[in-house]
């Protein structure tokens, strides 16, 4: 007789991202000539940039002729891909990172969630509170959590590290190391970043307990500040125990055409293994890689035009975030991130929860963000709203938002 | 302390087309002049179709400006495609499938791999022997098998199902029922079918003991017999256990776009839980969608022109099937396949391993096929030849072979 994961049933209700989209449904069906300004879901609305347009058409037209056709990619991506992101994202940072511990993939989101397969179901994770929520449910999933504990709002077994106004948003360390340590710096959702010192103390309690930290830098492009890492393996010892995950989502605007890619340094080990194998076998073996086109689409992404056209795009998002953070401090609110992150952070006025919140904003101002306790318990009475939207739709939600 | 995934040390040696791919580069570098041809690992060699082409050049268009551009697809799919999915796969065929019930994803060996998280890690496999390893090894993974026992050439606590030349290719219904039973029709490796009386008895068998059946029919455009069932649902009660697995590589040449599709039934409930719901939650929390222009492409696929011309693809290969099977049967070899699917299964002369045959093949005639022992030790003294070549290197090949 087959039988279910029972994991799954410990996953309390829909995924975030659904619950937002359903109650607006409704607000809209319920008001059909409200118009709707979305803050909420951290997509783009930019569009491709002309150069990555101009490389997916050729790569397109080298799959019409038998000559160029590209069938199956090399599993772990193209090399003309790995070694412009070793040269560029990190070579040129002063990183070592080479390009065969690269592994190409279609997004951060999978890989963040995939790379618990190769480690032990005995291993205690440790997230921030508030964190983005697959680090955590691919966890459960796969059963290296306890029961989500109603009282608490968290799973057991699980190490929350509280992320407030009153650390800046960045853990400390826990007494208790956690086995796996997820860190996600620019932050999502609280649009902090932690500093090169800070990440360092990280990278040191690591080698020290034998933990492995899973390092999302999916936000890296935003950062504007100096002194601010772009990767982890801009600390000392990182190779021995970091995976990063980046991704071409929000930096290039591919989340409609999916790429990322994870490093697995060939330092690091775990109980005398090559993690960089285990990843690559697992790779080898349930995945068949990211479509040609969509890796010529990255490679452009490196041209200088390319870097031209999305440093432009984040450029203005990055105006929107100021328009944002601007606005909402003028309107009284306590907010935080905006400046190397796209994502701002809000704390509720007068003790509104974050749902009271959401359903406020959308029924008075037509506004939808995002509840903070989403993300977790410590980010309730937060709200995040991102700054991927244009222009006039931001300064409309801004104007609308003061006016309350 | 971090640990690994022990269950990854299972997996003996590498992926079997890594072993291949390394061999051959290996004879080629001794022998930088053979003019070798690959009829081993599956992929196409056509170039996409010309109204897949303009569809895939009219998203790129699509992607470029701000008011059609498309960020994140719907988790499912999209609903232009799912719909003519359900259409054109399954209602034309007097199958019972509706659009909600279709997967979208970027192919079949990444939900086969994936779709054991939804079950037990106490369940009990079912697989072909001969088989297309990502079964077994994707089960291994997860720790739902025993260790590999080297006597065996098998790994414990797997129920295998041996398919020879004495059941035609087609197991029988085990005496101790798995609970996840794989099969794949028109078979890879073998190019075996199964008629739909004998696919009605594991249908029948699967609710009978409480199984789900796992139905691989990624090679199901190659059939051109009548009575050879395209899909599981042909069958009565299928919607009741089973899913099935489809793919556009093989169909429409997709190897390097990356677009299959899963089919997951409202009515499959397993311990009263419905998988439908579990498959859901897994692709919306690790999942991200497959490219909006690949979508796209996989409309115009179902297109009258995109009909018609991966009819000509397919009919081509199954051409080069045709002179494939018939060139080795005159030669003197024992073969099945070659006339519903694009493999043919050939017996080792002489008791030949399969891999001394490999080795043989190569230097003797610098032609590359696929170890049957690298499928499963039933399959040992057999060989895979694929019909996706083109035209002149399948006929060299097989002009080679015959005077061996």
């Amino acid at each position: 007789m087959a039988t279910i994961n029972k994991n799954f049933t410990k996953l309390p209700g829909s995924y975030l991202f659904s619950t937002i989209a359903k109650k607006v449904n409704e607000f809209e069906k319920a008001n059909p000539d409200a118009k709707i300004i979305r803050l909420g879901i951290g997509d783009v609305t930019k569009p491709i940039a002309p150069s990555v347009i101009k490389a997916l058409h050729s790569a397109v037209d080298e799959m019409a002729n038998a000559d160029t056709f590209k069938g199956y990619a090399p599993d772990l991506g193209y090399a003309f891909l790995r070694e412009k992101i070793a040269m560029y994202d990190y070579k040129d940072r002063g990183c070592d990172v080479n390009a065969d511990e690269i592994f190409v993939s279609d997004g951060a989101k999978c890989d963040c969630s995939n790379i618990q397969e190769i480690f032990g179901l005995d291993n205690t994770i440790g997230v921030c509170d508030p964190v983005y929520p697959v680090y955590v449910d691919s966890n459960v999933m796969a059963g290296r959590t306890g029961d989500y504990n109603s009282k608490t709002d968290r799973f057991d077994n699980v190490i929350y590290m509280p992320c407030n106004s009153d650390n800046g948003f960045v853990p400390e360390l826990p007494d208790k190391a956690p086995d796996l340590i997820y860190l996600c710096f620019p932050n999502n959702p609280t649009g902090a970043v932690i500093s090169k010192d800070r990440l360092q103390e990280w990278v040191d309690y690591a080698i020290k307990n034998n933990s492995v930290i899973l390092y999302d830098s999916a936000y890296e492009a935003f950062i504007s500040e100096e002194n601010v890492p772009h990767s982890i393996y801009e600390c000392e010892g990182a190779r021995k125990c970091a995976i990063e995950f980046r991704s071409f989502s929000k930096t290039a605007g591919f989340t409609g055409l999916r790429l990322g890619y994870t490093v697995v340094p060939k330092d690091l080990m775990v109980e005398g293994v090559a993690l960089h194998g285990l990843w690559a076998r697992r790779h080898g073996t349930k995945y068949n890689g990211a479509p040609y086109i969509v890796q010529k689409a990255g490679e452009a992404v490196y041209s200088p035009e390319g870097q031209r056209e999305i440093r432009e795009n984040i450029s203005y998002y990055m105006e929107n975030a100021k328009i944002i953070l601007d606005g909402v401090k003028k309107a009284g609110f306590e907010a935080y991130g905006g400046v190397n992150a796209p994502y701002i952070w809000l704390k509720t006025p007068s003790d509104m929860t974050s749902w009271e919140f959401f359903d406020y904003l959308l029924e008075k101002a037509c506004v939808v963000g995002t509840p903070g306790v989403g993300f977790g318990p410590e980010g309730e009475n937060y709200f995040r709203l991102t700054a991927f939207g244009n222009r006039e739709n931001t300064i409309k939600a801004i104007d609308r938002i003061k006016k309350l």
